[in-house]
């Protein structure tokens, strides 16, 4: 049992902050109790709450953990030159213990700065899988899958077919449901342009046999979202609704050119827009019609993308950017105000997770996944309003500690689950010669 | 003297990073020595650079330092309502004391930041510039002076003339020049739309008679811009063009409406744009023509603006977002590259403060005003390119200490002239009574 005690705590991004409050953790890392009476606990490790606030995890709903490796790589070019000519070569060259190692560094960064559940798409995503397993944090992952047709019908990309839904097959069995749910498995296409048909059936199939969400990216740039209505007549989201694709609980990265009629599929369908907003701005693929998507109803929830395109996982950053940027292009300064916010890296991520009746917010009965913010620096004073300072002055580095169920991954430089160093080692010793060498 | 040994240096903007180099800092404050051999320094102070870079100190040209105290507070409404109903009635109760304590909140933020010199315009700057004489940074200082035309003749607002004129003057007298130059003090306006012709005459006249710089706001919003076209017949640009204010090396803040015709002149001038990306996103002003400008060239610097607007004084996401954004509103993945944007904080920025043969970049004979950079942190590892890890994946939070002169002023949430927890008393026990008692 944890006490935190006389702390400010925002039980969620639509709820007021409590101050001089109390919040118990069971033994079952989940939230026991939360209120302004200190509550039986004997027994407790107790943390004092002076100059501290107690906050939901944050969720980062897109990212590639392993691109860590690729952190300034080859940058400043055209996309495709980028895309061909460093990161696609690179990539090919990753083994499991490449993966695993990248992944290590990445998740370091993801823990230090408050986020206690990641949805993750990449190659060889098993050994992802055994990382965040190890780690304690919480995923939805998935295998990225792709596909081009070739001239005698069906080919692979850089990958042997059979390969790579073997992963996705390994990824599903070994890891789908671990640890009671902390990892989940979803099914993925990696995007219409980089693949066809076939795979959108099988992937359909795979998701409808087992029950789970879909990963894609959509509508990410302008030339993407108009070569796919050339060759398919319609866009994207239209055609992967027309595939069924979109019938299973669909988590769309970027969505930045879909349309107000992609809206109401997106919506009709439950689906969700993670939002990347640094990603597309650094990337020149422009800017994501939120306000528009919110209107029409879908969850709209908030990722990193992967760090060769950010390039840092820290989620305060894609908060303070869609809070504010929407503003300067409508010249609507009560555009996607605070709440709005918080609400896409908490309740909205936990939505697009299936994960809203575990994480998300802080409630009794909730999985205690919260970041411990240390409020004693300039930067974060006067408070006037809380969720203000959270939104537009706070950033990773002011998280103190990171919880998942109750357990204390992170505290002040230290990782309990993860060996830095040693990932720090391994990335000289062994992915830097594999890849480069 | 100080030693900096066997650590990474980035001279400038535009030069490579240099490994295992020395730095020597002389007792005059100056860099006595940068290269890769260890330097003769009997008796000097040694800091190791294991896992650690020196750049060059950031310069915060455009920021209203005492707005500490309204971080966070009246958000989320028009401008308008923000401005009249919020932030005018809550400034008319600050006094001498009350924007001494807040600015050093503002000054602990912009130290622990790695910022060593700032721009800074506001009302009872003298009071700003005792606390910034106290506290070792630099500082180009200013009186923001307002008039309305009134039906008896000319006024100013909300303020005695002869009091802000007083205030003007005693700020010119007390501290233009003081400490050798550390602080310098300009002449100011506020913005066209809240003065007019006398004011205009009276500041530029007292620039030229003391041969000071000007600072200024110029077509921040779009109705701003627009209504002096209707007032005057012309842009603000071409107002201050005519009026002879930008002669006198212009800093320009903002320039976020500007035309091609006002770029030619600010260039023909010498003048500089400061560009204040976080804040012109969060007040819905739009996106700042800085690719357009630099063409044209405008020397173009970065600023944080007022907390209120922000709501921080991290010059780093300034950085970030000054290279991402204009990316994305050109669709152009190539336009502002790292060495622009880092250049905007640095060597710009010097140049705007009239400060570059003084400061902006590491080398023999200029100040010692630089900032350590602590890179041992997995989101900033590793490192591919130390610029781009400084751009993109750096935050304030990096820095472990800041000098300006060679004077160490800021270590790892240490203030070497500051006491942060006196203004956080002082803050809540006479600033708080004061302005909401």
């Amino acid at each position: 049992m944890i006490l935190f005690e006389k702390i400010t705590i925002l039980p969620s991004a639509y709820e007021s902050a409590i101050e001089d409050a109390y919040l118990l953790v069971g033994d079952d890392g989940k939230i026991a109790y939360l209120g302004t009476e200190k509550p039986e606990c004997e027994g407790a490790e107790v943390v004092s709450g002076r100059r501290r606030a107690l906050i939901p995890g944050l969720i980062n709903a897109h990212t590639h953990l392993p691109m860590t490796v690729f952190r300034g790589y080859g940058e400043g070019c055209e996309l495709h030159e980028w895309l061909n000519r460093y990161i696609f070569p690179a990539e090919a060259k990753m083994d499991r213990k490449t993966v695993g190692i990248c992944t290590d560094i990445a998740l370091a960064e993801v823990l230090a700065s408050g986020t206690t559940s990641v949805t993750d798409m990449y190659n060889i995503e098993p050994a992802v899988a055994e990382r965040v397993a190890e780690s304690g944090i919480k995923g939805n992952l998935c295998r990225a899958l792709t596909s081009f047709a070739s001239p005698d019908g069906f080919e692979w990309s850089g990958e042997r077919a059979d390969d790579a839904a073997l992963e996705a097959a390994e990824l599903y069995e070994r890891f789908h449901g671990y640890d009671n749910g902390r990892i989940k498995v979803d099914a993925a296409i990696h995007a219409e342009y980089t693949s066809g048909p076939y795979l959108w059936q099988k992937v359909e199939a795979f998701a409808a046999e087992h029950g789970l969400g879909v990963h894609l990216h959509l509508s990410e740039t302008k030339s993407e979202h108009e070569e796919c209505i050339g060759r398919w007549g319609m866009t994207p989201a239209a055609l992967f609704e027309k595939y069924g694709v979109l019938d299973h609980k669909a988590n769309c990265a970027h969505c930045v050119w879909t349309t107000p009629e992609d809206h109401a599929i997106l919506a009709r369908h439950g689906a969700t827009a993670v939002h990347n907003p640094v990603s597309n701005l650094k990337l020149a693929s422009g800017f994501a019609p939120i306000v528009e998507m919110e209107k029409a109803g879908v969850n709209v929830a908030l990722g990193t993308d992967g760090v060769s395109s950010n390039n840092s996982h820290d989620m305060f950053e894609e908060i303070k950017l869609a809070a504010i940027m929407h503003k300067a292009v409508a010249l609507d300064p009560t555009l996607v105000p605070v709440e709005t916010a918080f609400a896409m890296a908490t309740l909205n991520g936990a939505k697009a997770q299936g994960r809203e009746n575990e994480c998300g917010r802080l409630a009794v009965g909730f999985d205690a996944d919260m970041a411990l913010i240390d409020l004693d620096s300039p930067h974060l004073y006067p408070i006037h309003s809380l969720l203000s300072n959270l939104v537009f002055a706070a950033r990773g580095s002011d998280v103190e500690r990171t919880y998942v169920r109750g357990r204390e991954l992170y505290r002040r430089g230290e990782w309990r689950t993860l060996d830095v160093e040693r990932a720090r080692y391994d990335m000289e010793h062994y992915v830097f010669p594999k890849i480069w060498g």
